[in-house]
């Protein structure tokens, strides 16, 4: 790959989508287990001799293993986080092997509700409801398989925002002896009451959709009516109220005037019905009610007895990254897991960046995150 | 009405529900007009000779007329202010003419989209979508055709909370010769672009739900799902991250571990799950949809150009309370309306209280509300 004067660097270019199956059941957290368990998968750059260049990058609710470049050249937009994976960018393909699968329950080619139910006799028939509840470590525990096969005993780094930072943290604490450094961004050691409450509204938004059919809608028309309120409901807690403001304000869509219509008529409802609109064009209902399900259970310190025990279980060194306008995973959050590595001696930097953009910042101010990100692995 | 000594004073016991119907169109800011129109309203107190002591309070979103006192004897709960109307309270009824109606668009006696159609010929069609979008400067026309007919040219104050803060700013603003003073709670000039989201996916909700029928399910079984979702999402704006943390925390409905089902575990699933629930047991779904686009629709500044040219339309004194932990109608919104009276030159106070039960605390902290209503009433 030849980068050309004047032009911006090229990324990771045509990427392949990769999956791997294992046929040995997986111990789920909630008790039972389940089998086969495939992971979608990705990788960019090259594992060193040595296996020691590996970084996991871990996607947050909505995304998926495609974290970088393209599928084909006809595709018009690359994976969820190219701006920081190639060539020269923060997680620098020419130094490291990086790699990003899709959580275990998602609906982007690892299994998950829509994956063929192997106890149903019919063929094609999805495991809808009868999936097994699954929590962030369940998520972490498949994504270990995967490095073993890869032959990555140790990864270089984790890094993950939102809930990708849930299963970093789920892996310097579960597995710590794998894990060399952690960055996480805009994440949290436990979901409060209110993310719980918003991710409680989205499920019966979805599960009270008679289209939702008790999970098995899979050839029948899905329940788009409650994944848009859903989604609508997750994108206004993703953004700032000043950022809404600025963006939006109080504009129409058409003229000056209201029509006096029951209908959406200002600028940010029709931006919601269309983030709602497209969100059922790439998400699978049950996806949403079992990924934000393992998402309420998260709670380090609930686990461990304190926040500090958590921490005092990892052997990492540390880079949080928090947004001020976050008001979903606030900057307190962040702040309270520095605070509490801090105590149990572990090496740490908090950076808090200044952002218009809510709990969105940590996907879209790549520019301010980029130079943090590559000093903190360059130290690793 | 006589108080027992070490007996809490009594407030004004049983009250009687009232209505009153006008045949003459009530012609609407969205154009076109409608009859007939009818309010429902109660009364608390008495007005005197020069008919100089009448105050109207105005209702929020899911508020009605019925203010204070029990309808019956065997009645459980009283009206929505209770603690703040009667004998002794801030709504002093040995002092005040104390007036309350509810909202057109309502669905609590006043004519809204659950009252007969009188355009169509089958005799018990409601209006359904076909009622006309209203604003709230259609609500409070119609209470002052209420307010002509008790013989009440003057009120000595309007008084509300949210939406009902709405409504008293356009009282001051559209009427200012007919209002002494205005008390002001938890309130804004104007419905800000997140309010407005947060309605939209409320309506999105309703008008989503298949049992909506277009607005025409009277006789039908009505968008109890839609409507649950949207008196969720609505409670959650209400409330305060840091009480929903105190009070629910991340416990769960049965025992000490999760029992890893989609359906809801957390005492907060169930709290708002039951908050929906019996929200459809007494509120029509289309009248949350009207009167939430009313509320959308409300912006002072736009309308006569800047919040100070509002503002210097008034006539009024003004109290206003706003709450440190609301977060839905900030404390700064309170604060630019007080500055901008200060410099149109308008008798303002205005406190911020301090309260953990965000925006409704406006509903219930009276303690603290008590003696700074009284005394601002006092020196009308």
């Amino acid at each position: 790959m030849t980068a050309y004067q004047c032009e911006p660097e090229p990324g990771v270019g045509i990427v392949r989508r990769q999956q791997m199956t294992w046929a040995a059941p997986l111990h789920l957290e909630g008790g039972g287990s389940f089998a086969p368990v495939t992971l979608a998968y990705e990788t960019y750059g090259r594992l060193n001799a040595t296996a020691s260049n590996a970084i996991l990058l871990l996607h947050a609710l909505s995304g998926d293993a495609h974290a970088a470049g393209y599928h084909s050249s006809t595709d018009r937009k690359p994976g969820w986080w190219d701006v920081m994976v190639g060539p020269g960018r923060a997680f620098d393909t020419e130094r490291y092997f990086v790699i990003c699968s899709n959580v275990l329950g998602g609906c982007q080619g690892s299994t998950g509700p829509s994956s063929r139910d192997p106890a149903t006799s019919a063929p094609i028939r999805p495991y809808g409801a009868r999936f097994p509840v699954i929590t962030i470590g369940d998520m972490v525990r498949a994504q270990a398989r995967l490095l073993d096969a890869l032959g990555i005993e140790q990864l270089l780094a984790v890094a993950g925002g939102s809930m990708g930072g849930f299963q970093a943290l789920e892996w310097a604490t579960a597995m710590p002896e794998r894990v060399c450094g952690v960055i996480l961004l805009a994440t949290s050691a436990r979901s409060a009451t209110q993310t719980i409450a918003w991710n409680s509204i989205a499920r019966q938004a979805i599960m009270r959709d008679p289209r939702w059919r008790g999970g098995d809608y899979y050839g029948h028309e899905p329940p788009i009516n409650g994944m848009a309120v859903a989604r609508m409901i997750g994108h206004i807690t993703y953004l700032n109220e000043a950022s809404l403001e600025d963006r939006f304000g109080r504009r129409l869509q058409t003229g000056d005037s209201p029509a006096f219509v029951l209908g959406p008529e200002f600028t940010v409802e029709s931006y919601l019905d269309h983030q709602g609109d497209i969100f059922n064009a790439r998400f699978d209902a049950n996806s949403y009610l079992y990924i934000t399900k393992a998402m309420d259970y998260w709670d380090l310190p609930g686990r461990y007895g304190s926040l500090d025990a958590a921490m005092a279980r990892t052997h990492a060194d540390f880079l949080l990254l928090s947004f001020d306008s976050d008001w979903l995973y606030p900057t307190a959050e962040s702040a309270a897991i520095a605070a509490s590595l801090r105590r149990v001696g572990r090496y740490v930097e908090h950076v808090d960046l200044h952002s218009d953009a809510g709990h969105d910042a940590f996907l879209l101010d790549h520019v301010a995150q980029e130079p943090i990100i590559t000093n903190f692995l360059a130290r690793q």
